[in-house]
């Protein structure tokens, strides 16, 4: 518990704003250890009630596109509206933890800067799971703080995507404005979850290739099904550098959060997403316990080359596998 | 055992090809019945080693594409090249078990009087994971009984075609061509696992229709990813009722086969298949074991409560939930 002398002290230090405090309780969040779990479950029950209403915004793009840039441009504009801006990142392929603080931090220099404005970096190491818990509780720590608006930033690798889009309210694809094959090279599911399109670097060079761009990607969000949420996916252009587009920008969050609030999509979105997490971590758990078994590993590894030989069957092999699991153990 | 006086007799008038002992078979490993189960693991055990090679090939499309009649059009047209063609069907949504024999069987009236194809109704009712084992089984006993070619037909409802996408080689897309709009109705995902997409009910009179349509199609799939077996997606269109076109449609699955054989991926994707039904099955047995606990479900009821309210969060509540999970029962 470090110097705290209870955890309700521990809580109000997050609680009145403290950073140090906050970062604390995230690399408590972030511990794997048994007796650290129980205790940051503790403090996170002690500042769930604290909890401001924010807006949760993933963003996401290939390596290359301007994330960082961006997000330090975007973060700076929303705090001149009076925004507290919380910005995370998940790496679920990374294990190196902290890896990439220093990165993140010298490509945001704006943000980093700013009083008004959290930079943590990577939440990485061990299961997709286990980055998602540490992500999805250091969210409810940043919002006992006060950040009303969290950004979290993929890292483009695996399922890291689909992972952050199960956690946000909104979902920001950044591409570039290159010349033809403007689509390749994004993951596959990654157009249908966005909110919105936003072509990078818009720097005025290329001018023509952003016209095509938009075109190509207007026409490419059209074949998809209409989205849940009942909004229209806009498709935008910026310069985070040079800061034409981020009024744009702006204005379409604020449309949306908007359009999603009134229509209730937004509450029923996240008690769904609270249920998946439930649900996720549940299986993960049982799953876990029964791959770490030694005596099931070995029953396992006979199992799959037989599977693998046409032997069994994948289904018998389970069967078998689990004739005498839960029960003796 | 029905009249058989062992597993070894029934095995083997399966392996000689007797359709009436096949279906007893089917119907054997369709049952959910605890001690049936252990009957057809173990007739299943003495088929495997007769399974022939065979080509397995999912269709899917929208309801109204026509799926039944293409079939009967194909797998006629494959009977003529010497194979031996089983049609299945897979409905997770349906409750009706043999609902849509008549249906089926009626569409498809010169293959099932073709005493080269074997037509087995839709396996339905159950989870997904119940449903994908009846059907993943069913095709081991058709490969016994010497069927070459296992034709799967989705329809079109939930989850069913991620099931038969893995556990199938090939898998095709059918679609219409009508004015404008042609890629709407199309599932999330869908048109990424298509190794072909075919125009049905090219009947001469919408030409015009069908060449937008393919120029649609084409564009759309140059969006997507490479595909991991080196197969290039092509657009093909067919009349199923006056025949034409059938003959590319052929040639692209020999093509398709014959690619994919010669790479690995073919035998390399069919071990992942297993190692992935191998674990869903473990999974889905996991979870079910654990969500039917009556003094879980309880408990469970006033979490989620809790998390909707946002009291806990998901992970606090999966742990607490898991606590003593596993080790008392």
């Amino acid at each position: 518990m470090h110097q705290y002398s209870s955890l309700e002290e521990w809580k109000n230090a997050i609680v009145a704003g403290n950073r140090v405090d906050l970062a604390r309780a995230i690399t408590l969040v972030e511990s794997t250890k048994e007796e650290q779990l129980e205790t940051a479950a503790q403090l996170l029950e002690l500042c769930a009630p604290h909890a401001v209403e924010s807006q949760r915004i993933g963003i996401t793009g290939v390596p290359g596109v301007g994330k960082s840039t961006f997000i330090d441009a975007f973060g700076s504009k929303l705090t001149e509206t009076g925004k507290k801006v919380a910005v995370l990142a998940v790496d679920p392929s990374s294990d190196i933890s902290h890896g990439s603080i220093l990165g993140d931090k010298t490509r945001m220099d704006k943000l980093s800067a700013n009083p008004n404005a959290f930079i943590r970096p990577t939440a990485s190491g061990g299961s997709l799971g286990g980055v998602a818990r540490k992500t999805r509780e250091t969210i409810s720590l940043c919002e006992a703080a006060g950040f009303d608006t969290i950004l979290i930033e993929t890292v483009g690798v695996g399922q890291s995507e689909t992972a952050v889009h199960s956690m946000v309210d909104m979902f920001v694809l950044l591409v570039l404005a290159t010349a033809g094959d403007e689509l390749q090279g994004i993951k596959r599911g990654i157009m249908e979850m966005a909110d919105v399109v936003i072509i990078n670097k818009d720097d005025g060079e290329n001018a023509s290739y952003t016209k095509l761009a938009k075109a190509s990607y207007h026409q490419a969000l059209h074949m998809f099904p209409a989205k849940e949420s009942g909004w229209t996916v806009p498709v935008h252009s910026c310069s985070s550098t040079k800061g034409n587009g981020m009024d744009d920008v702006l204005n379409t969050v604020n449309s949306f959060f908007n359009h999603v609030n009134v229509n209730g999509w937004l509450k029923k979105n996240r008690s769904e997403q609270n249920n998946y997490w439930l649900k996720a971590a549940i299986s993960e758990e049982l799953n876990h316990r029964f791959y770490s078994d030694a005596s099931t590993a070995k029953r396992l590894e006979k199992l799959q080359s037989e599977v693998k030989s046409g032997k069994t069957s994948p289904f018998a092999a389970a069967r078998e596998l689990l004739k005498n699991w839960g029960y003796s153990n």
